[in-house]
């Protein structure tokens, strides 16, 4: 029963994916964990295609992901995934990555909503159908919490939503939001440091076309808030810490 | 033997790589290209690893993707690739993509070369071992030809090169190159139409922070020409066909 609760993926580093210091870096390994998630709700009859069926959609609400080394070149990942708590509006959904010895490199914390396709709005879940999947194993890291606004101190950088940002839904895509804040980092700091933690708020969608402004302060050493807003209000707020 | 020849791979199409239209796009069907293309190349000794042992690396010249339909969510994706000719400065790989019932639905001829690491400059392909696998399989679709430079006559759109960019070599990535191209053609022109033809041809890499300029002009009805220029001049070349 624990193995069918805990869904476990495999991944094979591929040149093409690694970042300009040969690492897999924090959007693709976002990328895995939507994938690993998708997969392992989709085993379960809680997929794309099942909440379709009832005109709803899984929203990702909240990830932060805790990085102690990153993957190069070649690298085979394993990747466990499981519920840890579901409840009516919000399910915590887990991750551990570990190497080809087995050991852990990396954790994560996701916070999924559903809501309706139509209305947008956020739907009730079917606590007692996912928590028969829910498993007790511990994510050593802390859960997303508050992140200090940041855009009434700095200057905003302006980005526009492109075709290539956009999700299946229309809007902007998870992991662009991502990308896009990472991007506000130099060269310079990734060749000095690397990301130890990085968490991410989503608050509303971005659509096409729509102009948005990127802001990123240092709010204690090392430690990043940042915000992507439209006209004045954020969509997202993020946090990253450099060690 | 044919069948050590030709590589053969499996995708199934996941929802967060599809756009906006429930479909996967080209950049992502470039994607599933250069990973089939470098498993197959590792499989067979001429591997990114094998490469870099040498001193050298692969780099993708010319790309040039046709498609009839496009795989939506869920689908099984049957992608062929193998070598039509090797020769000392280029090789040519084809590739047919399929869906679950074997019918073809899009076909790419790409043609690599080989640089020197440290010098950047091309070298010599090892021509009678690449030859070993070379593959009688038809690819019918046109070869990757001359684009009409539109740089001079059209207004360019700036970028700038981020780290999100960025390859392992740290160049723009190649199917980034394509993400930035196809992002000029706005929303309503996806909705109406769908590429039937995209090619690309790279000619030189972009940097980090390289202030680029993007063009496009229709040429002929329904096709487009396209640049991406560094001081005026082209790094990359592009041809979109729309049906």
């Amino acid at each position: 029963m624990e193995k069918s609760k805990i869904g476990e993926f495999h991944f094979l580093t591929e040149s093409y994916l690694l970042d300009f210091q040969g690492r897999i870096a924090i959007p693709m390994i976002g990328t895995y964990l939507l994938q690993a998630a998708s997969a392992h709700a989709a085993e379960r009859g809680f997929g794309f295609n099942d909440m379709n069926n009832c005109h709803t959609a899984w929203v990702l609400s909240r990830l932060a992901i805790e990085m102690t080394e990153y993957p190069g070149m070649s690298e085979n990942i394993t990747l466990y995934t499981w519920i840890e708590e579901a409840a009516r509006l919000f399910t915590n959904r887990c991750f551990e990555l570990t190497d080809a010895k087995g050991r852990p490199f990396g954790f994560a914390r996701s916070i999924w909503a559903a809501i309706d396709v139509e209305t947008r709005r956020p739907t009730h879940l079917d606590v007692d159908a996912l928590n028969v999947y829910k498993a007790d194993r511990p994510c050593p890291i802390e859960k997303p919490g508050k992140i200090i606004p940041v855009e009434n101190d700095t200057p905003g950088h302006p980005y526009k939503v492109k075709y290539s940002d956009l999700d299946v839904n229309g809007h902007l895509n998870s992991i662009k939001y991502i990308e896009h804040l990472l991007d506000m980092f130099d060269m310079a700091t990734y060749i000095e440091k690397a990301v130890s933690r990085f968490e991410i708020a989503y608050l509303s969608e971005g659509r096409y076309g729509m102009p948005l402004t990127l802001h990123a302060a240092e709010t204690s050493p090392d430690k990043y808030s940042m915000a992507i807003c439209h006209e004045g209000k954020a969509i997202s707020r993020a946090m990253v810490t450099w060690r």
